[in-house]
């Protein structure tokens, strides 16, 4: 096994990870937080969704986002979009990527998007159709692809199926969730060979939850599999250490120095990455959670220890 | 490359742990604390040091506090020794396991021990020479195996030449500690490699610090080498996420939650440690501090899921 000398981020943090965050940040500081974590040379951001504003009111203002940011050179912004209504909010905001979000288990389908796996999976069906017709790409999310909080332990073959059925329907990249971050090394790394086997490494993305400590390991291995795009969350927004049950994503900051110190390029400025994770901490009142972003912000000697010992 | 079926952990919450905390425990918790962990399942602990009471007040009752413990079938607790004098006094607690601490740079020995490498080597020499007179069994610790705070990056054979020394001395097992916890998953199997080449796999244990988040991935990596033994501190002892640069070692409740997903054994159960977690966490008035301990507490939902999705 060697990993890839290149690895792609997709920086999830204005998505998934203030989705699940207490507070609302405004059109103001959100594009902010987008223009400087694209200045750390992130080229691939989640910025926001078309779901009801009930469900998500830290995505209310998706559309004025996108429209404040507008379209930009060698940046690829995303939307979630859940339905046919979503994507047509989506593209007269300007949307030119979207994605859609289905799941491994009827449970968690149920529970989470209030429907079966197949109703979910006709539904996108008709999204991805659309944004073909558009000609915008289109990205399919699989949750709970290693565990269930209703179903516990989830085969790979289950995931697969769903990632086969999302990929056959056009979305040109899968991204595997470990929603609840109950996933280990060899139980990825054995996802990820069975769903490259029915789609192509080359389609495939990994999205791990660091709720049990378990995400970087889950990376390396799969990584170690030839996985070569990397779902992270600045400051691992969407949970938080100083709160019980933290459960956010895993941390940028924290991919990116493993990437950095294995000589894995990613186009990406960890000092400029810091700087943005600090600003969107700073806007949610406290500091910034990851592992990096303390022991970085503990002493310039770590700094500069971390600068010497990194590739 | 395969996983080792069976790991032994070594517990350092005691010694390394407790010694890089704020709070002094009492003997009677000490003892406590101790027990429980052995309850859980743990058969190696590092139980406290013989260094001088100035330098690590949290360590001055180490005497009492075997002493009190006594022998115990199945149940291996070492202490830290610096030099003849510390060997003696262990020796009259009672001590039957003992460990020295060696490091990877003449900047990291100055500053720790105020020796040079050699002058240490040559000391522990004779400290080992005296521990094998009394049959009993000395461990040999190497610090900064994988990068320095004053030099930076350290080349595996660095580490790997005072390993051979300690291993030729007599050390029965070396623990390679990545002791500021720069290292990244290949660094740290490419010194696993090296080291193992020169003294074999079998006299190896890694340990990790878990200051930029890479502990878990960079043991994965080691495992994946063919790495039996680990080093771990329950709760993360040592560095809180509570402060700014916490830099404790890995936390053992994440290193189970690990291997117990791979199918590896360890005899630990997860729930009992994390009671031993809870109660020392409480005698230092906090929280317990790892994402593990953190994830069970937060619900019960989680401890369910946990149960079911874990081998």
């Amino acid at each position: 096994m060697s990993i890839p000398r290149r690895v792609e981020i997709v920086e999830v943090g204005p998505r998934d990870g203030l989705q699940n965050e207490a507070g609302i940040l405004s059109v103001d500081v959100k594009a902010e937080f987008i223009e400087v974590l694209a200045h750390s040379g992130l080229t691939r951001i989640e910025a926001g969704s078309f779901v009801s504003p009930a469900a998500a009111p830290q995505m209310a203002t998706t559309r004025e986002l996108l429209q404040r940011l507008g379209p930009r050179s060698g940046l690829r912004l995303s939307v979630l979009v859940p339905n046919l209504r979503g994507l047509s909010d989506a593209l007269a905001a300007g949307a030119t990527e979207i994605a859609v979000f289905a799941a491994s288990t009827e449970s968690f389908s149920k529970h989470n998007i209030n429907c079966s796996i197949a109703e979910s999976l006709e539904r996108f069906s008709q999204v991805i159709a659309e944004a073909k017709r558009h000609g915008i790409r289109a990205r399919g999310y699989v949750s709970c692809v290693l565990g269930c909080p209703y179903e516990g332990r989830v085969e790979p073959r289950q995931a697969a199926a769903v990632a086969r059925a999302l990929h056959d329907m056009g979305c040109g990249e899968i991204s595997l969730g470990d929603t609840i971050g109950v996933g280990t090394p060899l139980a990825a790394r054995a996802l990820i060979e069975t769903v490259a086997g029915d789609i192509g490494l080359q389609n495939l993305a990994v999205h791990f939850h660091d709720t049990y400590g378990q995400a970087l390991a889950n990376i390396f291995a799969c990584l170690e599999a030839g996985v070569s795009v990397i779902d992270s969350s600045v400051g691992g927004l969407g949970g938080c250490p100083y709160a019980p049950g933290a459960s956010g994503n895993v941390a940028t900051e924290n991919v990116i120095y493993m990437l950095n110190g294995m000589g894995v390029e990613t186009g990406v400025d960890l000092g400029l990455l810091l700087e943005a994770g600090d600003l969107v901490a700073r806007r949610l009142g406290r500091a910034p959670s990851s592992a990096v972003a303390r022991a970085f912000a503990s002493s310039e000697a770590n700094w500069r220890t971390a600068s010497k010992t990194q590739a």
